[in-house]
């Protein structure tokens, strides 16, 4: 028989296997194969991976780090796969190319980028700054950069801007007219750049774009409170399971262990569904009484939701696979680290 | 020859070695030996553990959680090791126990807890709640819990009260009058209880304590902005090295390749020198220009010092010991999980 996750020490990562999979559905609908280019870093694990893979029907992914490039090489997930950001460290970036059996791409914003990834084999995207204050380059350089990179060997597939100021934002008007703005100036660096693939966006705003040839999305995966403002068409699919180890109904709060060591604390606290939070320390979070008055009780489980996926997923080793209550799978964070 | 921390991949913890031993002088000239129990939460490293165990002259050691236990005993840094946290898991903890060769105590603070140690062969502490609301059960409840406890069989040693509710008061006048309030607390406690030792403090209150056998500091040793503010006699030994992939004076920013999965983020940024952080995302931060209006360019090294030290640590695999400006050694963070 399996174990259930309350069977199992925490803290826990607790998956839900069919939320999951309603959630790759949802967006395999909107933007099927390779309209869509799953972000590895909001996961962080090559078992979910090959499983969105299956699922979804992607075949493409990006990554942020070196490290989760390599791990997807190694477990054959490798068909089209970019760094969706910048690197100097040409060395690494020539072994990843000359162990995959797939195409290697790396976003490219400078000279010296393009110095790092000519010769390793990698082709290249041209990064375009469209608004966030981080990398890429001024729209009006792309073509330069283009040609730059063309004389030093690389092939040029075309051009990534990632509208990060824009994929948080509730209003969902705001949204459409901040996306449009940001792909007016992508389409111009495409057009200087040329190569034909445009590659932008993320969970916020996956069906905003009626352009880009394909959206770099990972968080709508497991979710997170801070994506579910927005009222996507994806539910949270991952929660953190705790212990209650200390309970005091006459002092007025209980206390779970697991604290900011096992979240992302930039979003803030995470939540439960009837305690309020009071306060997280490095591995306790003390919890308010409900509505009702009421505390949980020593060696209850309470489940909370993390604030950022990304982060929260990168401080634990395994995700636990739960399906009709029973934990069906063990899934390795195996790509954390750089 | 060595290589230096420049030549390794980013981000990448630097321990200045130098600085980490001025560290552990400076606290064992106050707290020599059993006066101090290091706490593991702040660096889940055995490496680190043992040296300050060789160079500070302390044997007994405090955790957090039951895999830093499991991992001090393995290590055979198990003299005197106590678990400074409420637990349920009465298999773990006998397990611990029979691996040690050792004293394992544990704290309790609650029947449920007492039950789970009864039987596993730990001793136990009667943990008082000083202040914080966190664990600890109610002082005038302390007795009671210490007459169950003897009556299950367990060897209770005294009791423990961490007044974390004062270790970061930045007065300290404030903080002397806060730990006499919080003492006098525990002292009472310990009347009722019995057994000898009293366990209590933190890096924030190190040299308060005139009446505590025991102070349990860890952050002392790395330090972080946050204990900074309070002027105690410790500098920040470990930095996050990063490398600036992105620069674009014309903008006004430039970005490091370390973000706020290299940090905890709990309580804020880390810190530049010489930069000012506009903001951390995923594996990104973002800086701003200097006083004199300049960035750092792309390939540059540029040293973060973390907010908060403890969970910084736990996202990192190692820490490369740097000496003279070589790498002389490379700690794994061993101790991460639960």
């Amino acid at each position: 028989m399996s174990p259930t996750a309350h069977s199992l020490p925490t803290p826990l990562l607790v998956l839900d296997a069919e939320q999951l999979d309603r959630n790759i559905d949802a967006m395999a609908a909107v933007r099927p194969g390779p309209a869509l280019r799953p972000h590895v870093k909001a996961f962080k694990s090559t078992e979910l991976a090959r499983h969105v893979a299956r699922r979804g029907g992607h075949d493409s992914f990006c990554c942020a780090t070196l490290r989760e490039m390599e791990g997807m090489v190694a477990a054959g997930l490798d068909h089209d796969l970019l760094l969706a950001n910048e690197t100097l460290d040409t060395d690494r970036l020539a072994r990843i190319v000359e162990q995959s059996d797939g195409r290697i791409t790396v976003a490219v914003d400078s000279t010296e980028t393009i110095t790092a990834a000519a010769g390793t084999g990698a082709s290249v995207l041209i990064d375009v700054d469209v608004g966030m204050p981080r990398c890429g380059c001024a729209p009006a350089e792309a073509g330069r950069l283009a040609d730059l990179a063309r004389a030093a060997g690389l092939e040029v597939r075309g051009v990534m801007g990632y509208e990060g100021h824009v994929v948080g934002e509730p209003d969902r008007g705001r949204r459409v007219a901040a996306v449009h703005d940001s792909m007016q100036l992508l389409r111009r660096a495409l057009e200087d750049v040329g190569g034909g693939i445009a590659s932008a966006g993320g969970t916020g705003t996956f069906d905003l774009h009626d352009w880009a040839d394909e959206v770099q999305a990972g968080s709508y995966l497991l979710m997170d409170t801070h994506y579910a403002r927005l009222g996507l068409p994806f539910l949270q699919a991952l929660t953190v399971e705790t212990t209650v180890i200390s309970s005091s109904p006459d002092r007025g709060w209980a206390v779970l262990d697991a604290g900011l060591k096992a979240f992302g604390m930039d979003h803030g606290n995470p939540s439960a569904d009837r305690w309020e939070i009071f306060y997280c320390s490095d591995e306790h979070t003390t919890v308010l009484p409900d509505q009702n008055g009421s505390l949980p009780g020593v060696g209850d489980r309470v489940a909370l939701t993390p604030a950022h996926i990304d982060p929260t997923v990168a401080c634990h080793e395994s995700i636990h696979v739960v399906s009709d209550g029973e934990v069906v799978d063990r899934w390795p964070v195996d790509l954390r680290g750089w």
